[in-house]
């Protein structure tokens, strides 16, 4: 694979560390960099279970391997307050980031609530959260706040994965505009390719396979390597992928392999060029 | 009020008992319908509030002048399941819908584990719940099987009150055209105005106070008779305006009799021209 074509959207990119140290970058926009760098890992893992100890024993055992753990904590059917502190507890002993993937869609007043408050008490535990850019600024807005103060970040959902998603054309470049107006509080996006010419804002890839293909429900898949270097993304997020296999660690392992070596081969060619 | 211009979109509206004889109606809808000509009420509460013996007296006290409750759970900062459970038994005594504004926005996958699971479990107990269009079909689909095992029902979020919000245009329309597909879980829409010209299809509309105006976050205030007679809408939410009263029980009476009122012009106008 390393020797696939590499578009030059992707070429222009620069190495996750001397992305870390741009003017302006977001100071959480930097840290995952540098761990992303120092851990030889761009997977995000995408943990969708729905017990407690399932994802706690998860982020603990493949913590060393990835460099973010998406979680949806609505989904847990024993949550406590007590999950979402063990998390965090694991995500700073083996480096990670916790990213709650709430993707936010309410009103300003409304999204500042729901990421401040509730029994899930995100903004107090989750570095990284997400919105759409469907209701307008007042989303980044109701967040701010808060993530400014705690020092958490958020993404926007710029495309989607799922079959017929309406983030496409004007609404992406809408989605692109919305981020890029409040950079101390949005790094990067959600997106299946590069949708913003700025280094230091991070895309984030949801939709990942090694085996295309998609479900009975609208997902479709992309190959970690078509990701990172056809389409510039930065960081692959996988679940199912990982979740299904016998042994979690060692599909892991090579998904982290397969998303490093496109990057690795992405900065390859970007360097032939120069 | 009663004598101010019905434009012709809203005149072509019939009775609401007439509506929910319609063939082909959603079960749900026509039960709401029924509902809302019985109890004289096209108000539904949004009920915004963090702590549960509030929200569980406010259906209590205001629950004979609604028609429909609409929740945020995940505000709630002491939620157990107690709480959805005499939520739920507070409705049936007053008649009124559950509706918990969720806004599902994830691929169809994630949208029935977050329906059916969790601590929430908002399927046990929420007549209605609402989708965002972006995802595509997916977000319809994987709410349909529970739906449709447990007679609820699905509103899309074709327009938002927000300032600067992307729900306008070939968004709006491709909303539309998502929730016609799907009438056996879909009964109507989240909007300011009517979007859809099938008399079967619900239309309910936030961002409603009797002072226009706003708030700091971008929500932006039109008035019931507006929304009803002008717009061609079915029900009106109202939060704040209710909420921030000293007596809430009779600010919400005039809130019902407000958009009752409009709904009896728009009747009236209809007649005269038939």
């Amino acid at each position: 694979q390393v020797t696939a074509p590499v578009p030059a959207v992707a070429k222009e990119l620069h190495s996750y560390s001397s992305r870390a140290l741009l003017p302006g970058i977001h100071p959480l926009a930097s840290r995952l960099l540098n761990l992303m760098e120092k851990k030889t890992t761009n997977l995000c893992l995408s943990a969708d279970v729905t017990n407690s100890e399932e994802i706690l024993q998860l982020a603990e055992e493949l913590g060393p391997s990835i460099c973010m753990l998406k979680t949806h904590v609505d989904i847990l059917s024993d949550f406590t307050p007590e999950v979402s502190s063990r998390l965090r507890a694991i995500a700073d002993k083996h480096q990670f980031l916790l990213f709650e993937d709430r993707k936010f869609a309410d009103i300003g007043h409304t999204v500042k609530q729901q990421y401040e408050g509730g029994i899930y008490r995100i903004s107090s535990w989750s570095d990284v959260v997400n919105v759409h850019a469907v209701p307008g600024p007042g989303v980044v807005q109701g967040l701010r706040e808060a993530s400014l103060a705690l020092g958490r970040g958020c993404l926007v959902i710029a495309e989607m994965s799922s079959q017929g998603t309406l983030a496409s054309g004007g609404y992406t470049k809408a989605a692109v505009s919305l981020a890029e107006q409040f950079p101390d509080v949005v790094f990067g996006f959600i997106s299946g390719s590069r949708v913003s010419e700025r280094p230091e804002l991070l895309h984030v890839s949801p939709g990942v396979q090694l085996q295309a293909g998609g479900d009975d429900l609208g997902q479709q898949y992309q190959s970690p390597h078509d990701i990172i270097t056809k389409k510039g993304s930065d960081i692959i997020i996988v679940g199912r992928g990982i979740l299904s296999a016998g042994n979690r660690l060692e599909v892991a392992e090579l998904y982290r392999a397969a998303g490093w070596e496109a990057y690795l081969a992405r900065l390859k060619a970007g360097q032939a060029q120069t």
